[in-house]
């Protein structure tokens, strides 16, 4: 049987609550992050090839990456709607939105969080020099580009409810942590309705629901110090 | 037909590359980037629906982001090793480097250039202030997370040729992008010798060289300035 190894706060609520979409057994392993660094123990980095949350372990495999695991588990539910069949209709869609995740917003993102990170941890007088270049960085690159994305999900999501198409798939699943982590940085708002109503949809569902009463926590990004 | 718009010193040249290796017949349109900003003419961005590289048409469809056209493409030839399917003994190895190329090794290549580009536009009293923090965010984000990528790396291509393998596939051809940015960044070198023995195994397939010859420039990668 499959075991999640869960790091709180981290990309891999979005592995469990694709186990609960599918409503398969599987094992649940949960890990707290370090409370000083909020980095990951040692216990769970020494069991992810890179460090990195999530990893899964099945037998003798041990896999990490997101994308990686969601293909993987999908591989072993070839009935589920959600991964469309080449032959779909919405094949392309959800192609786009489940390598834009990991391929374009979620790298803006942590751009984004490494460079607040950064601001933190500097002397106050380094911090009055430092903060307009992190401004300009966020103007320049990470603002126009995530409002690109964004823009763009608008777009989609007034044709159809999910980002996989009529129903939800992949794509939402690997979706909703950038999308989460749009939104506490102040991305999310007038200009997203669609977005807004899609974050709405997802939580209301019951998979969600159960992963996150199995998850304990109130958000599946950590919150902004 | 399929149509690859193909940007120069860019993400599209694997999909370039994919096309050669596949031997299929497509319609290349090329693309200079501007001379001044190095960023992708305005022709481009009107196609692209995030403004970015690679992007493909075909028919009615316009699909950006690397992963998602080799995934679309590879629909298309399902006779082709390049993706191995959910029964192969080389999937779950497939599926980490195809998916960890994009979800990790490349926005810690892009963390980098971004800061670097940063670095060459403030002014000199700046800069001063801003190399010691970019220094630090490599030291201790983007350098330890891109070795240990490395690592991993070092030890999958020792117990077979490809990243995919032992054939060439979907994941040799994403990651050759980031494992070119890294090596013009100086990550590596006498640490990496199977990443560096890889490259050159790639750079010698008749379909790379096909691709350079389409292509018609050195590198894939922006030379750094």
């Amino acid at each position: 049987m499959l075991t999640l190894h869960h790091l709180e706060y981290s990309q891999s609520f979005r592995i469990l609550w694709l186990l609960e979409e599918l409503g398969v057994e599987y094992e649940l392993k949960k890990y707290d992050r370090d409370p000083q660094t909020r980095l990951a123990p040692d216990a769970y980095k020494s069991i992810s090839p890179l460090g990195t949350a999530p990893v899964i372990t099945d037998g003798d495999l041990v896999l990490a990456e997101t994308s990686a695991i969601v293909d993987y588990i999908l591989d072993q539910y070839p009935e589920s709607t959600l991964r469309p069949d080449p032959s779909a209709s919405n094949r392309s869609r959800h192609l786009f939105w489940f390598h834009a995740s990991q391929g374009s917003l979620m790298p803006l993102m942590l751009m984004e969080a490494i460079l607040n990170i950064a601001l933190t941890r500097v002397p106050g007088i380094i911090r009055m020099v430092l903060k307009p270049v992190v401004q300009k960085i966020r103007e320049g690159f990470t603002k126009p580009r995530t409002e690109a994305v964004l823009r763009l999900a608008e777009e989609h999501l007034s044709t159809a409810d999910f980002f996989s198409g009529e129903q939800l798939g992949a794509a939402d699943i690997v979706m909703s942590y950038p999308l989460e982590g749009a939104r506490v940085r102040g991305y999310l708002g007038e200009a997203t309705p669609r977005c807004n109503a899609w974050l709405e949809r997802i939580h209301a569902r019951p998979a969600f629901q159960q992963a996150k009463a199995k998850d304990g926590r109130n958000s599946m990004v950590l919150p902004l110090s």
